[in-house]
């Protein structure tokens, strides 16, 4: 197969395999194969494609984070994070204490991809989480599936009743994460009015970049111990 | 009070605060206080110590972060997460797969310290780890608790037997965080025969320098779970 414009660029110059090379390919939705560079062109490198290889393992369930938009490097982080923890959608948000500039989305929104691929490159993942539009967070959060078929949870350092206990099994999860000022009061209250419930992840206050790695890092603990009880 | 050197340039230069300006201050052993500043000045601030305040809390078990050094910025996080996660000691380890020279480690050590400090500020913690002089990985295993005393867990993406149940109630744990290339095979097997488990804290591998960040995540979740239950 010929790989795509970026790919064969990312092949040849950066990697700088040559003919013969071994490779890992993956589509994004699930395949990984082994592979052999027939030809490494800058704009259309050709690999013979082998044998099935094992992806890291997807999560149980849907997993949809919904961040609200940070700056530049901040954002990037949270989406090679929310990749490599098994997101299998990414929602960039506006939301009342954003404080990032919204144009310019669609260049962001393609660099996110690139970092999404990147990151499933690094971690042996094979699907890459689809990215959505950036949109204003009350659009997003009335796309979100009911409450009654999936947990929505707003991550809310002081919400008193922020303490959520993990589904003994695993179930669609809506994660929705502040940008750096938090939410506004009647963000949280419009997501409350919507069946979204506050989620106290930590007894402090983690940088807001840090949260989807942490959020993530314990529900994908909690889905694999969930999975072994099951099988246990 | 007259504030240290370092705090005081901290207070007058980076803070720029002026006297009657309200500060928060801390010992790092507990204390958190209200104040007032009296004289901002880069080599000797003084502030009036006013009523206590509630610092973040503390986690109910001791939780020992060994870290196999990792480069400079990528430490310095991991300093920053540990601290803001509830550590209440840092060791930073020499390991078979460590390539960043041990030379320079006081002055690392002392900019581990500021790190801590700015970390400690900012998530409102009000006790500093105590960060441990930089040793080889086999002194440190030998100065940790029991294995019949506390939780003794080596983070290793690929062990077979790496799913560890967190105990319902918080124990000491002292959880080891390899350096970029993981454990070397060698050292996981002395770190077992010392009674330490494999904990495979994440079904995909995390950068090295966020494993911290994630473990302490999990654990500090299902401590605060687990207290719940105690309570309710």
């Amino acid at each position: 197969m010929t790989l795509p414009a970026a790919e064969s660029l990312h092949l040849s110059r950066v990697l700088r395999l040559r003919e013969g090379d071994a490779v890992e390919i993956f589509d994004g939705r699930g395949a990984l194969r082994e592979g052999t560079v027939r030809r490494a062109d800058a704009h259309a490198s050709v690999v013979a494609v082998g044998d099935e290889r094992q992806p890291a393992p997807e999560p149980p369930a849907r997993l949809v984070v919904m961040q609200g938009l940070l700056k530049g490097d901040a954002m990037d982080a949270v989406v090679r994070d929310a990749t490599v923890l098994g997101a299998s959608e990414i929602w960039p948000v506006i939301t009342a204490r954003t404080n990032v500039p919204a144009k310019g989305a669609d260049a962001a929104r393609q660099r996110w991809q690139r970092v999404a691929i990147a990151a499933a490159k690094q971690c042996g993942r094979a699907v890459l989480p689809t990215i959505a539009d950036v949109r204003p967070v009350s659009d997003a959060m009335h796309s979100a599936p009911s409450a009654s078929s999936a947990c929505l949870w707003l991550t809310e350092p002081a919400a008193a009743d922020g303490h959520q206990d993990l589904p003994a099994a695993p179930c669609a999860m809506c994660l929705a994460i502040g940008p750096e000022g938090g939410w506004a009061p009647d963000e949280v209250a419009a997501a409350r009015a919507a069946g979204w419930q506050p989620w106290t992840l930590a007894p402090v206050t983690l940088r807001a970049e840090h949260v989807t790695l942490a959020a993530l890092s314990v529900v994908r603990y909690a889905w694999d111990a969930a999975g072994r009880r099951r099988i246990t």
